[in-house]
């Protein structure tokens, strides 16, 4: 089936409405690079001051065309755009380019012209693209919509492309295409969204990831504005072997300002979008010049990698520098084992280094046999996944052919670093070996690269994912009896323990008393040291009002605890609705997790987990995912956080019970996914976790649901 | 004075031992290079083999040369080199430069041998640079004596250079030195230490700090050996405003581990380099062509600068992209004043932005008069530092007369990014602008440049660095009766405690109990709870084997306690000699911060501040510095700490004596200045800080002596 967005992004015949006859107007140039690059389909320009337009008979108004168009380009101003829509759709046009800036951007009066475009559009079936975009170009039909002078400045490709760039600036667009142009990266699609009024960016990742042109897309991301749609895209994007690379901005609070004032976007949380990123394998870029390298890289993403790396080096001094730099940029560097040292040592003097960083020495470029022999060990190895090797100028044209012949004779990804002037590059490129030309620039796109290349070995995004969160794959019947979440403004820790409980969440003995009298008694059974926590629909946070009091140890102690606490709150929320106090067992010993589920705006459901305690806000030792997830997802988010060795028999504590924390915590997970839309967050504070064997379980629990 | 290293690094005649008339031979290449460029000093081949090289009249010996000269260059195998350099100090020669390897790098042989030079030198006072190097060039006198492909394959400077390079490996000298070329960035000396068996780094850094012509040092380092005379040096750099750019190799314990195998260098501790960098205003930097750029940008270190940066571009999204490039690179980017965005509003749309960044919209290229008003106020403004503008070429060169224009008016530090091509670049660097080409690069120098612009307005080394470990400018009287340090392996914590005492460290009463009746009586005394702990000199780390209890609240548990600290140390520690048992009152609430004192082998006594706890080590939020510090300096580390607020009233906790912590800190700092060499570290673990007004109190001490 044909992609609802094949007009816009490769049409067949293109009006230009508002054409001019002057290569510096908008509405000129996009005319002059589509007559002058040979695109194939019918170009109509529409403006009744002229007859003709860079050779082209110039049209008075879009009733006049001789036949229906695939896309009307709009150069005219916002105030006659909804007009001008409403004919081209009534003359067959199926899509059309919104140049005109002054939409919601820029306030009220924009922002209520703008619904009415989305409302024409919804209701006609059009597809529109922008307002306040810069226009496309497919550069595998020459199809040129847009006014961006890049086109004039770079040299423009012969051929077919593979890189498709889709951003939310016209300005970043433009920029990365004068980057991949002077790497000479071919491109399919220059798409730059504009508003995204009518199609966002989702939809064109869409269909890109099925475009048979684009292998890779290059993206600018200011904010998503729907986020299963994007991660359903990135799906068939890793099932059809294509790499995503996305530069997302707001990840500071003043680019998140920035985001929002200059196109009114919520750029959100930095983690969140992180953490998405990487679990649908997105590369997220920080620079152009690295998102061109990396574009430039996909085209090896088929030979064999990963994040173990061989460094090779003519100078300890640079094998030092290039381990601290990949290790930094999180790969790893193995010891090679010994067989493949005993090979190296051979031929590589004592002076010379063979573990890894490998310094095989100046003079050993002087033997091309040796050095074949080198890279082939390496190239065959199953300890590593890939070979980078480092030498300037005239050193690599010395090795350049051994290079080109082990890069041809195994499948294992080779990449060169030259910062002299070697005259070989080409020849390595051709036998598939990526060259850099810079240390810096090199590590900043091989680290990520790499790490994409591991990852994609095995798919992490839920299977459910698609549909976000709408999914909730968990029993719903569980929740059905939620009136609970209804009825009060705060669920009570009564109500969220019980309702976390039917999802296997394990909870402590839970006693509720209505008096004095009754706490005593549950604690005598329970057991001394117990914990009071006060029950009340109307106090969230207990502890700010000495809900909460820890280690009582005897009678007495209680019956003092008690009187203070309600006379505490008697104080500081006198309006409280009290339902009684919770007893409970003291617990001590073990760690205490933070477990929490939350709606994100974009992405529905996830999942966040960190160490308990007055630090996890100060070292934002947390790590977030996309629910649902299973216990070995919990467990790798687990083993991600600093803090893990706590869980992990540290300084000789206890071992703690990893398999119970990942259950409790997948529950969490699915109960969240069960709850009504009304519940925005759920969390287990803390979730203590025992000594192996003994379990874990939730000393805590908060619902909030919103308004 | 002359320094002692002038015969070295500007030689006026120099003898080539091992002189060869082939360019690619390393006893000819320098001979071809200097024969070139225009060296006015006198230049003498010396071989045997040959009548004339290079035009040059070849002399058959050392002994052969009509007058003494500054420097031999040394072009001959290692077995010779010893006896060479007698003959040649026989002969008045002051200084020479040793090519060969084959010495410390290579094992013990080598090493035996390279100890023999050492000797030499010292008993001789010839200055003798390497060995395993690649020979020098000082550029202002074409005083070439590198056998380096790079200075054939870069175009030769013309005229003087202000850029020194110095670095412990040729190869990154050569990498460096490249670039620098294609920045045209005029170099003054390019040296390379070697196995620095003489001459070490500090005392070549020292020399330039000197050197007239030296205003940049790029430095590539492994391994500093003299560290204080490194700092004396750094400081010397920055009375005379001299910038140092280093990066430092084996920051990683693979990249340590290179370093060790490929020179026998210990690349040391990353977190003590970067504090002493910092403290000594050294920029750190981590790959070549970001050192390159730095070096670049150091010529305009004379505008005013800092971390607070305004952003203009014509763009929301640019502006957003660098806003969280920058603020990831630890530069801040202020809301500017309502007068300065008044006066950009007038002549901004409201499409634009006149918070920061700036987005001027691309119309206001168009109007110069506006532009430089625009800048003229952000160049002008108390709430900046620096202003940096990112317009892609033709938008540039429209602006650029008026950026011109107000960067002669005004002192401020201005930059331009522009990722198209614009033509006006040289007119912008004529003005005084700092232009790049790169959005990544131009964060990753503009990042430490700026902020290297702010630290030199405040000085931080210790005044008294400059002598390291001889320093110690706290009363040595107090530590006078020393001798605890030596009787015993270990010195118990009430030795500690009680030397801590004697600087003004606050340690909590300290009750000694030689039985179970004097440490109830002791007890009874401080009243309950309390806390006991075993008394041994052969115990270090108490807490191993049960000799420390915690809140013991009533006389029958500690009966019960003691006894049982006695039975298990018995059992775990059989053969510790026992000296009782310390009782202190025990302490809850409060902050727990770690402090430690040590002698860092390169650096001398180091200060360490962080959070106490389990954590500490797992999040490794600590602080070093160089001591001596005062209580400002203690501030400040202490608020660079991820965990400062808790000590700031975080989340309603008290507020706690920040004050008395900062000055438990000094004292302990002085107790390590003061203590004998012996003492490798004191340690105290917890303070604890109460709240404010309360004070601190030291309640564990550690000192580790040395054997």
């Amino acid at each position: 089936m044909t992609h609802r967005l094949e007009p816009l992004l490769n049409p067949k015949s293109i009006a230009f409405v508002g054409a001019s006859d002057k290569e510096g107007r908008i509405g000129g140039m996009p005319i002059s690079l589509i007559t002058r690059y040979g695109y194939e389909g019918k170009v109509f320009p529409v403006n009744p001051k002229y007859q003709e337009v860079f050779g082209l008979p110039c049209y008075a108004d879009i009733e006049s065309l001789p036949q229906p168009v695939d896309l009307a380009v709009l150069a005219i101003a916002a105030a006659d755009v909804l007009a001008m829509l409403e004919r081209c759709h009534a003359v067959g046009v199926k899509s059309a380019i919104v140049y005109a800036a002054g939409f919601a951007e820029e306030g009220e009066a924009g922002s209520a012209l703008q619904k009415e475009i989305e409302l024409f559009a919804e209701s006609s079936g059009m597809v529109v693209a922008g307002p306040n975009c810069m226009g496309f170009a497919n550069l595998n039909t020459q199809a040129h919509t847009a006014f961006a002078s890049v086109f004039n400045t770079s040299s423009m490709q012969q051929g077919s492309g593979h890189v498709s760039l889709l951003t939310q600036s016209g300005n970043v667009c433009a920029a990365v295409y004068g980057l991949l142009r002077q790497l000479d990266v071919p491109v399919s699609h220059f798409i730059n969204t504009g508003n995204e009024a009518c199609v966002e960016f989702s939809e064109y990742l869409e269909y890109l990831a099925e475009d048979s042109h684009t292998e890779v897309v290059v993206g600018y991301i200011e904010q998503l504005r729907n986020g299963p749609r994007f991660l359903s895209a990135c799906k068939t994007m890793s099932e059809r072997d294509k790499m995503l690379i996305a530069l997302k901005a707001g990840t500071t609070a003043k680019g998140a300002a920035a985001v929002q004032s200059h196109t009114s976007a919520l750029a959100g949380d930095r983690r969140v979008y992180q953490a998405v990123f990487e679990q649908a394998n997105v590369i997220e870029a920080t620079d152009f010049a690295q998102m061109a390298l990396l574009a430039q890289l996909a085209r090896l993403r088929h030979r064999t990698a990963g994040r173990r790396v061989a460094v090779i080096t003519m100078s300890g001094a640079l094998g030092a520098i290039l381990a601290d730099r990949f290790i930094d940029a999180g790969l790893d560097l193995p010891d090679l084992p010994a067989d493949v040292q005993a090979v190296l040592r051979k031929g590589i003097p004592d002076y010379g280094m063979v573990g890894n960083p490998v310094d095989v020495t100046g003079n050993v470029v002087n033997d091309p046999g040796f050095v074949h022999e080198v890279l082939a060990v390496l190239a065959s190895t199953d300890a590593l996944d890939a070979v980078v090797i480092y030498a300037p100028g005239y050193m690599l044209d010395r090795m350049a052919d051994s290079i080109a012949a082990v890069a041809t004779e195994y499948p294992r990804f080779m990449a060169a670093i030259d910062t002299g002037k070697a005259s070989t590059r080409d020849t390595l490129r051709d036998a598939g070996v990526a060259v850099f030309d810079d240390l810096g620039r090199a590590v900043s796109a091989l680290g990520p690269f790499l790490l994409w290349q591991e990852r994609r070995q095995h798919a992490v995004l839920p299977s459910t994912a698609k549909t976000g969160a709408d999914s909730a794959g968990s029993p719903a019947a569980l929740a059905a009896d939620s009136s609970v979440f209804s009825a009060s403004a705060t669920v009570t820790e009564t109500q969220a323990l019980a309702y976390l409980a039917r999802f296997g969440v394990p909870v402590k003995d839970i006693c509720s008393a209505g008096s004095m009298d009754e706490a005593l008694t549950h604690a005598a059974a329970l057991g001394y040291p117990v914990v009071l926590k006060i029950v009340s629909p109307d106090i969230a946070h207990k502890t700010e009002v000495g809900g909460v009091v820890l280690n009582v140890r005897t009678e007495s102690e209680l019956e003092q605890k008690y009187r203070d606490m309600m006379a505490g709150i008697a104080q500081l929320a006198p309006d409280a609705r009290l339902e009684g106090v919770l007893v409970q067992k003291m617990e001590t010993g073990g760690v205490e997790l933070i477990v929490g589920a939350r709606r994100d705006p974009v992405f529905g459901p996830m999942l966040t987990v960190g160490l308990g305690g007055v630090l996890t806000e100060l070292y934002q030792d947390v790590q977030h995912s996309l629910l649902p997830v299973d216990a070995d997802r919990v467990q790798a988010l687990l083993r991600e956080l600093i803090a893990f060795p706590l869980l992990d028999g540290y300084r000789n504590t206890p071992v703690a019970d990893l398999a119970a924390a990942c259950d409790a915590i997948v529950a969490v997970g699915d109960a969240m996914l069960a709850a009504p839309k009304s519940v925005e967050e759920v969390e287990v504070n803390p979730l203590l976790v025992r000594r192996k064997g003994d379990g874990a379980v939730a000393l805590d629990a908060l619902i909030v649901t919103g308004k």
